[in-house]
């Protein structure tokens, strides 16, 4: 009853020839070879479920899980499954930027980063779609500053702040004497919020106990710069730009303000190498504050969504070029043989502004976000070859392209982002726009309907269908996109139902543990 | 050092753990589970390359051989590879009809069978290939009944068939009295071929001594009737035609009549079970002719490809329609939610008859081949809604269609042999018809090259792209079909030469020893 070994020859390699095992008539072969051959994953664990602490050896055809989406879609729901997306810690972030309020992307580029509409968007999406699904925050004033005189040093009125604040007078230089506001909590919160202005320079330093294997003291320091973040030893800065004479709210994650710093300059962090940090604790011991100016409201609060999701929709109305109603992209993108210039506009990141766009006029009430979110529609007129972002499959199925590349590459994920903003704003917009919106979001869905069978590959899905525009290989999708094609195609049922969209649903989640459609 | 058995759970299915191996610290899994996950192959075999008899086990991704085309192709040359081809002895082929010399099809009916354009083509095809690849056929003449007297009964001189020919006169029962031919060498030679007309009804025995486990003695009865195929006991009945009454060339293959009389009715014969005979010897003991009749020149032969060529290219003349060009099929064919009804046409046909005929014409001269390959091309110019055998992708790209199903089914091999069957038309004809050929022929590269990146799944290939059509799920191509477009594709690079097909036919081999496209 004893394992033998036998040689296993794979495919008439008679050169690599692999250990086997034989017990009885059955033959063992490695799951190391099964692994990198069939590209699926598995280890062995202790059973949780068992009860007991048994070993057992769990095989995973996907590494990705499939996130359900909250359904029906509604537009001022949760979008898609967002509530379990965290944009900020994604590696391709390199900091939230404390002059933007907004993560800088260092993706596709080695300079200081750059501002990724679709990843300010989908920020802004994530916090949105957090402030439905989590509990409400508890807050906890520092200080309000909302008299004359209830602080030890002086208080102005502020006609901009419409309050009280408090009035410093102090060297610029962080070496020099300072101000100290030291009355935190030991709550644990990560978000601290406060405004303030300078007269000509100044910052704000906020100094951390933070509990990882032992327990060390950081400084961020918020300083009048227009550089983003550098660090010196513990200490990290982040500029509010260098003209900071003007009142700026901040909105910051001490946890995420942290790792960025900790991690700057680290290419790709291998979850191996540990080198994120492992923090357990973290708490505010003081603020501190440089330089000449004023300050006010400082809250410490346990999430910080409703805020964080004003900061990106007022960024994308901020930076929305009026002409073109389009986000232009500030950094090249090669795909294949093509390479989009610097200013190109994505079809993915115009929908997933409207989607963020509807959703503050919803929430606000404000026109000008509204506004924004229907100019975004110009840009779906306008091909590819002029400028734009749309493309036409063999002169029958218009298509939005995340990547308008010349050919088209005919993006699914993207596409289907870009479809969902429409449907947001079909369903605000009023009049001649709620027409326009419709009817682009309709023609959308024909296309999707006619051309979503060409991304199944029988066992998967393809990204894109560059195979067919440059007559190569297809563009095989990683799980987690395949796992978003899955969520997607949901939602599309969701808001545009077709029996077509829930067998795909379905067969395509079934791919993800190793279905696969039958042959012939 | 032993191995361990350690609980393998796939993909979380609690219920039905796997007993897996452990050694060390690596992980062994039954290959069973491999194998019907993947849907690959492998068996324990003895090493026959080591020298040794070693047993290994070899993992087989792929059950299909790539068969290699003989390059470069030609329009009077090799077909393909099909010199690696027998037709005769599939499963779906009933028998050689006796009438029609031709295989009588069992495929998608349940009646008596039915003369398949396809399958006729391909026969003809095979044995002209086999005739160019083997050596030439050693002929031993049994009889030939060259003058008046040279043989105990009576022979006399025969307009029709310009010779002297056996005169017999016997009871027309075949437990009557009879007339015997019985010096029949040793030479183990499968072939015979010889001619007979009857004065009203008779039949032409032959006696077979056969090597199985045990001798036996088998009958082959070819007799007036227009019943194709049927067995009593230890005979096999043939019909060579009620009417039986002029003269008839017969060229059978001995070993295929008993095979296909002894497997009569067996629907499908699975490989395990052994109902194929392993017949390890097969002689003509003797020839016994009743009824009254003449016979003609009673030859053995090692081979007969040339004879079942043409008796292949003639049937196609036969029975070609002239109004249409077309071979029209006799049987329903389900496809999908598509019924083809009887009388249906085929490009595969029309393109498989054209190369079979323009070899015929290349070969033998006669007009009559040429003028039957260059009307075949007729349908072409048909859509299949007006019944014939074109679709068009999306107003674009022309397809012929193997079944011209509604909504289209653009089938991959059928498409490609009715280009290859343009070809040789157009390499065969002369002006206009040489004109069209080509034009049909460019036009369908054209598509070629534009669609065939939307049968690449990967990691195989769709069979057709009824997918895109119907919105379902892909027709994954079997491995035997993947190799046929393999094939296909050489050959397409060496009649149109593109890199595309080079790098096509090159991955998609690939694929066939497990190598799969990147996910981005
Ligand atoms: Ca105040
Ligand atoms: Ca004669």
């Amino acid at each position: 009853d004893a394992s033998l070994p036998i040689k296993c020859i794979v495919n008439g390699d008679r050169q690599r020839p692999i250990s086997c095992l034989q017990k009885n008539d059955d033959v063992f072969v490695p799951f190391a070879l099964v692994e990198r051959y069939f590209e699926i994953s598995g280890k062995v664990e202790t059973d949780k479920k068992s009860g007991n602490s048994e070993k057992v050896f769990n095989w995973q055809h996907s590494y990705a899980k499939l996130s359900l989406p909250k359904l029906p879609y509604e537009p001022d729901g949760i979008f898609m499954s967002f509530d379990n997306y965290n944009v900020e810690v994604r590696d391709r972030v390199k900091c939230i930027s404390a002059m933007e309020g907004v993560p800088l992307s260092s993706q596709w580029t080695t300079g200081g980063g750059h501002f990724y509409p679709i990843q300010v968007a989908q920020f802004g999406l994530s916090h949105y779609s957090k402030n439905i699904s989590e509990e409400a925050p508890r807050k906890t004033v520092i200080a309000n500053f909302q008299q004359r005189g209830s602080w030890a040093v002086p208080a102005v009125e502020s006609d901009e702040q419409r309050s009280f604040v408090w009035n410093f007078t102090l060297p610029e230089s962080v070496s020099g004497p300072d101000v100290v506001l030291d009355e935190f909590p030991d709550s644990g919160d990560p978000y601290i919020i406060f405004s303030v202005k300078f007269r000509t320079h100044g910052s704000v330093t906020l100094q951390l106990e933070v509990q990882d294997k032992k327990q060390i003291t950081y400084e961020l320091i918020y300083t009048c710069s227009n550089e983003s973040i550098w660090a010196e030893g513990n200490r990290i800065f982040y500029g509010i730009g260098a003209d900071c004479t003007n009142w700026i709210s901040l909105v910051r994650d001490i946890y995420v303000d942290l790792v960025k710093g900790l991690t700057l300059g680290i290419k790709k962090i291998n979850k191996k190498d540990k080198v994120r940090p492992n923090i357990t604790r973290i708490r505010i011991i003081r603020m501190v504050l440089h330089g000449q100016g004023h300050l006010d409201k400082v809250v410490t609060q346990t999430t910080a969504h409703s805020e964080l999701f004003y900061v990106a929709a007022d960024w994308l109305v901020r930076h929305q070029v009026r002409q073109t109603g389009g986000w232009p992209i500030s950094v090249k993108r090669k795909l294949g043989a093509s390479e989009l210039q610097p200013g190109w506009f994505s079809a993915m990141a115009q929908g997933q502004a409207m989607s963020t766009l509807t959703r503050a006029y919803r929430k606000s009430g404000s026109a000008a976000y509204l506004e924004a979110a229907v100019r975004a529609l110009d840009l779906f007129g306008k091909s590819a070859a002029e400028g734009g972002i749309t493309a036409v499959f063999l002169d029958k199925y218009v298509w939005y392209e995340e990547y308008p590349t010349k050919p088209p590459s005919f993006v699914l994920n993207g596409f289907i982002y870009a479809l969902l903003g429409l449907y947001d704003v079909s369903l605000t917009a009023t009049g001649e726009d709620q027409k326009r919106a419709h009817n682009l979001f309709a023609d959308g869905v024909a296309s999707l309907k006619a051309l979503l069978p060409l991304f199944d590959t029988g066992s998967g899905s393809t990204y894109d269908l560059r195979h067919f525009t440059l007559k190569s290989l297809p563009n095989i999708a990683r799980w987690d996109y395949h796992a978003t094609h899955v969520t997607q195609l949901l939602v599309m049922n969701s808001i545009a139902p077709d029996e077509m969209f829930q067998s795909f649903a379905q067969r395509w989640s079934e791919y993800m543990s190793g279905k696969r459609a039958p042959h012939n």
